[in-house]
């Protein structure tokens, strides 16, 4: 079988560096090119192979049928337009084309047409992905939170009005590998902390944006905090609902039934169960003892996969016409 | 000047070590014995001096003036009783005589006379401190969130029925050191996950009693988490409030004026900024875009100091007419 | 194509459930049981499938073509000769039958048919392993360093009489999950150690006679460390050499040429870059400033794959006549 | 009793940093200001009073009684030679002034008077300290391997013309604070590596002239390596000897009797056991089964108290005629 040529732009990060070592083992793929403007002149070894990191300047755009942007904020809607002038479809895995972000508002002339790239949010999304041109790949923190809140949104069961209480914990990776100071590992080691704290996160309005989408009508108290694992995910989720659940399981199960990345189970999820697979394991238990029916729902996945690259490829294989799951490690 | 004999009962556990070791360092204290059933017979290095643990059954309860007993739950009260018969004063670290157990009501005369051992909960309750022959240490967990609470609820700050949602993360060290496979580092490592999900958490009851006590009345949603660290509980708490605050900082700085063991910032706290400390570092932050005034406030404390041997040292402190601050590191 | 159906006896330890994963993704291996004595009746998920223990006795050891045993010291050989009796090959994982062990002697009949699995040793014990029904697999620390020490000694570089000094570090996964205290989380986060200190550690006599066998005349003086980390071992190793070396990667170049699993780098090898492969990474510098010409090698495995796990499976590959690599991460 | 105040230059780094700290809880020195050229400016909490970072060229220099240069090797020599014209004394924390390097030959005009700081070499050492207005305060590997090869070069028990191994692992927080890609949390935590190999690394000439200066004739192997702790050294040292020891530990305890900050014991020394305290904690073990008899040392230091800033007080409480160990944890 033939492969399908792709590129990784803003190949050098944590996230871009898991796309390009996933392309290197997926079966139908093979990496054009990967760019890093400051690393540009380094050989990597990725997913079993040596991958070149070139200048963006020097990128042949046109030889991808697909591109995948890592690149930062800001800057990836120019190359994603660049991208679409060279006739290539793109995965954006910044925030500039995700709901509740205005950046992309003028450049993209068909802003309703860049689906948020999440398929487990159902068959529409998933038939709107695959016709698109360009996928607005969801942010680490909202995949982990939305897979956990859309279940209900959509049942109209989250109580109208109330504030659901987000809290996370991410890897360090997801800071990306910049050199700072906060995230030497002696700074990090046995330490934790909250950031972002007061509802400032950008990952914000991507979340609030997605769940009014979902027909809910609630604030979201969203807590993210820094914790001294590498990679992984967990956010605790606290739901006022508008009545009590005597199986929340059941309505997780039925809502990703075939899903091939989630799993429901009654225990607790751990990053443990989720590092280095494009998984989300998901567990929703009624609290005993509150005036309000609240569900306290669990979500874990990988930041770098489910998280970024990962669900980047699901939807990318969406896109390009191949199995959902291929290449993914599930 | 002479020195107090005092003996710690259950000594072999994280917490019982962390009080032989600070009793080792205290300038006042001096350590008449110090149990462990399994270990009895073992010399171990703490606080600079070597430690022998004895059987309990061999313990000269009436050689101390002052016993800690860092025993289970449920043993404990069994050991307090004994050695209020021998005529010592006990600082009893269990849950047993916690408010929002039942366990002691019986075997207490005096139930009402055991004082909560949270000296920042005000010149009562220090009083009580100073007075009482037995008094409960509270739980690593409620520490770090009651002294979060208080303040607002002596206040009358918190709205009228809604539920508070307090998020908090562990290291290891709180869940002990007997041999379990689930707390292996090669298991531990890199992980992190929620349990005693579903208001399920034995600590979830003095909590509430005491929050009651201090005059709110809301609920409480309470998850813990296992942290890959082996020291220090941060808790991260959403409260809704009756009305939103301008200042919430002052409030905190009002009503912990002048305490040795409480720091108030507007920078978040972390465990690196409490480990090793008998201190409690508070932060409050209100959070934008809520229906519902909603205050965030996160504490961080050293679950083996403040929320463990060094509040009862603390307590024991005053207990014995000492300056409430002397041999705790701050 | 056919799978060919193989038994894992003691699959609840870190090996034995790195093995039921890795044949789990095997292509042409099927998983007919795995037993676990303590764990009998558990359901463990493995490699993406769910794995039943069953308890030892009732293993249908004839189902099975090829077993491999996980099992304790002492307790492997037992199971090793009613595997032969119900006539399954066997990948030994244990010490039983390793060389300078004296354990099988008596009970296997043929002890000379009973070769050392290490395939980078050479085509003789390439085609020794093929021809095999029982194969000794080799110890996880010895593979790190007689990979490393191999090339010399069959080339007779090393000085006679001389003393190799080989420090090596091993995640804790390589001292098992059975519960101690002195592998909890909190106990071995932050620390470091020697153990089996004045060459008293058992895979001392694996390399020695390994060593002997392969020409070369020398003593090892072997420190294994226990490293906060939970997988890998990276091997330290000065070797007094007869001569000076202008170019000793070339020598490692050559000896390896064409093996699937070795790599040989100018640059320090490290944990990161093995970890979930089964492949050893080597280097090799020339020491300035020493008397006797010293040659400095460094050598670092996965020590549950290229250590264990995956080292007998490609074994079993070579015994089955598949190809060597396959189900193998490289 | 009154203060003896002393000034830190280079106080940003971790040793800088733990200086500060030490200071702040002496009972006799105070911090007449702290400089920190990057972050002049910065109010940083430290030993539990907050510190102001001055620039270098604001540093009245004259103010102090003694000085710790903690700045980088080649711009301390600079600073050190100010402050000896400032009138202040000097305790040089870097290399400059070290047995084996040159350059501080041309500035400073007496330098055989600037002894090496290391006060367990015996009573001549210390008494050179004492008087001394300038000492060069060792390097971190160098503290725990000479303390372990010190009382066997002096007793003239290493074998001639032999090769020392000399194994070293060391905390990242050895590396400084300055933000590098190789030092973030997700690159290090998990990781183990060797580095200046081949001799290369800049502390060796401070280790073998020093060992040379106290008798011994014998080449030093020394590989570095960097741990996944934030703290703490262990060197695991294989000494050829001239004739074997029935007794090793008897030597060092002779050696190093009444020494405050020397701890042999027959078990094996782990960070956990020295850090955080001013402590070297030694183990000796003859090897079985070696044809040249040869001793298996171990040594353990925190590399930023013993190895670094505590030896640095330590010297200065000498040369300020105070008790050595004051203000110093043990």
């Amino acid at each position: 079988m033939n492969t399908i040529p792709v590129g990784v732009l803003g190949a050098s990060g944590y996230a871009g560096r898991e796309l390009c070592a996933l392309i290197a083992r997926h079966p139908r793929l093979s990496l054009a090119f990967a760019t890093a403007n400051e690393q540009r002149g380094q050989r990597v070894r990725l997913g079993g192979t040596d991958v070149a990191f070139i200048a963006p300047d020097d990128a042949p755009l046109g030889d991808a049928v697909l591109l995948f942007s890592a690149l930062p904020h800001g800057t990836s809607l120019t190359w994603v337009t660049a991208a679409r002038a060279a006739g290539a479809r793109v995965v954006d895995l910044s925030s500039d084309l995700r709901p509740g972000h205005g950046a992309g508002h003028g450049a993209i002339a068909s802003w309703a047409a860049v689906p948020y790239g999440m398929p487990e949010l159902g068959a529409r999304t998933r038939a709107a992905i695959r016709a698109a041109d360009i996928v607005a790949n969801p942010g680490c923190y909202p995949t982990a939170i939305l897979l956990a809140l859309a279940p209900l949104a959509v049942r109209g069961l989250i109580a109208r009005g109330a504030a659901i209480v987000a809290n996370a914990a991410s890897g360090v990776s997801g800071a990306g590998n910049s050199p700072k100071r906060e995230l030497l590992f002696a700074e990090v080691a046995g330490d934790y902390r909250a950031y972002g704290v007061g509802n400032t996160h950008r990952h914000l309005h991507e979340m609030t944006a997605t769940l009014a989408g979902l027909g809910a009508d609630a604030d979201i108290v969203f807590t993210p905090h820094l914790l001294p694992v590498a990679r992984g995910i967990l956010a605790t989720i606290a739901v006022p609902l508008a009545t009590s659940l005597d199986d929340p399981l059941a309505i997780y199960r039925e809502a990703f039934a075939g899903e091939p990345f989630v799993e429901i189970e009654p225990t607790q999820p751990a990053l443990a169960d989720v590092v280095r697979r494009n998984t989300v394991r998901l567990s929703a238990t009624m609290l005993a003892g509150t005036r309000t029916p609240t569900l306290l729902v669990t979500s874990a996945i990988d930041n770098l996969v489910k998280g970024a690259a990962g669900q980047a490829l699901q939807n990318a294989n969406l896109m390009l016409g191949l199995d959902e799951t291929l290449g993914l490690p599930a």
